[in-house]
């Protein structure tokens, strides 16, 4: 009985411990707060190396490109993006084509996008709402966070706009944005 | 000893399917494309429902208390929400005060808020952008999806603005809103 | 006397919380091991994309130079670099020009350098040492993390270098390269 | 009442200069090019010492082990090492232990460790790169340096490898190595 008795005990501990391993496999990375902050930044400065790129003489549509590959996930999932500045039928840009044309303009698909990024843009700060980070929502892989970007172009003009930024973390660590949202603060 | 290889045999039953039904509970079950349509068509459904009420005399900012708390995630989780006609430090609205406030006005502490919902409206639809609902990305749990809405006015005033919902179902079959964008369109 | 004594309590309490106001002003932003993570992915996924800009016939001198500009801190800080592949007086790039030189090439003053990354790469994976990330050491806002990169030609040819990389976490939330040492295997 | 504004004083008095003595006690010792100088060197006097004991019938292996945790954090916090001619699973030594065994060799768990101390070496001298030890980039408390240290055996032969070193400064004003990356040069 003894023996009935270790073999039992064994069994419940294969039996936690075993499960929990089953269960950890289906975890997938979660984001953090770090990681939103970060892609926030980095949203914002390369912004600023676009219109670097344009005043440089460099090939910004090019740089635009890969800068859009790189930090949203046109490439690997889909992505929504409503930019400042769109309307009509192409308010919203579901594909990176649409995306680029509207930082670096000179696409006759998109003939209303003057190249947002080519100003240029001289600052750009992020600021989030509310205290503690409480306007970024992390659900696991994914992330919500909204805010104002506050750009100083090279003009000395001020713009700030509103942000709604969604992000999506893969399991290989990659952080790319999935939902931009950006609009001109309403004026009564 | 018969005994105890009985109950060798059912803890390993036990094991094999108690580890399955663990790793089964973790997959929350995914939202579709119609549940989203359905949660679309029920926000406007309730835009409506709200100026009724407020028409009729009832207590509309009961009414839409509900509403929020039935539509939204604000009781369960956490919500970003934009308004359309929202402004300076209140443009985001991350409790259901503040939700409520926007459609039904009367709140001292958002004194801007005239109440969107008591126009009243007597249709808003929501159309979807591009084909197939490509427009609509579902990500397991969650969905994000952007749009227009088109608003009548009871004074036959019609106004149209840009929507991003992001939607959560939970593991009882909820769906509720986590996000939700509007902003006029960008007029150049 | 009761009043004294209430006054050295309050003069004891506004001396901690004070110092600790003081203090807390002096901490910066520590840096995380998602972040690290991150970062080297991010910094696989900017390698092949500039080989894709490359066979696209794309301008990926100008790609690259934005890509360093976005990723390494040559732009705002110091950084120290030793590609795999260079050598002689040119082992150490200190400067942003050498960077770039190495992963696009064509640079006059960097004669040897051939591009890395136009060979062209279709995958890099970071590979870190031991269990648990104890290969990546946070030291506040730097951090300092070794492993292998594994990367497979668009020729089907497999390298693996051994990769050291040091990271500066700014107060704004960038995290940006200041160390990168990259050494082929020895083989005795 | 003389003697309670007599302490009101010298709570006020304590208050700043306590303060004060607070933050800067939180303000790490910087490291300087001095130092990273001297730590330089004395790396390379500890490999010839080390020789030297081994030449001379001493405990040559307990000696490089004090050596390691003198100028070594391995003891203090943690320590990337990569030897020049380590490889496979081994190439990176993250334990005390590693270290010494690559220095002093006769190590059963790093059979491919011939105790590169040994050979032994006559002359060690450290070559920092660039001009005004721009290849030296200080961070408060911690520095990274990159060059080449060209090594001269008693047998007359000459090696020449290349170093980025990592310092951290602690409290009480030690100098150690928390990063040691050593790579033979890539010949094309």
């Amino acid at each position: 009985m003894k023996t009935f008795t270790r073999v039992l005990l064994l069994m419940l501990v294969v039996f936690f411990f075993g499960c929990r391993t089953v269960t950890e496999e289906k975890e997938k990375p979660a984001i953090t707060i770090e990681e939103v902050l970060h892609a926030q930044k980095q949203w914002c400065d390369a912004l600023i190396e676009i219109g670097n790129v344009y005043v440089a003489g460099g090939d910004y549509h090019q740089v635009t490109d890969s800068i859009i590959s790189l930090l949203y996930d046109y490439d690997h999932g889909q992505v929504i993006f409503k930019p400042t500045l769109a309307f009509g039928d192409q308010t919203f840009r579901l594909s990176k084509q649409g995306a680029v044309a509207y930082f670096a303009g000179s696409d006759p698909d998109f003939p209303d996008d003057k190249g947002f990024a080519l100003r240029p843009w001289i600052a750009a700060e992020f600021e989030n709402i509310g205290n503690d980070h409480e306007g970024i929502h992390l659900y696991g892989d994914k992330a919500i966070g909204a805010g104002h970007v506050h750009f100083t172009g090279a003009d000395g003009g001020q713009v700030t706009v509103e942000k709604i930024f969604g992000y999506r973390k893969y399991d290989d660590g990659s952080v790319r944005i999935i939902l931009h949202n950006s609009s001109l603060p309403y004026s009564p």
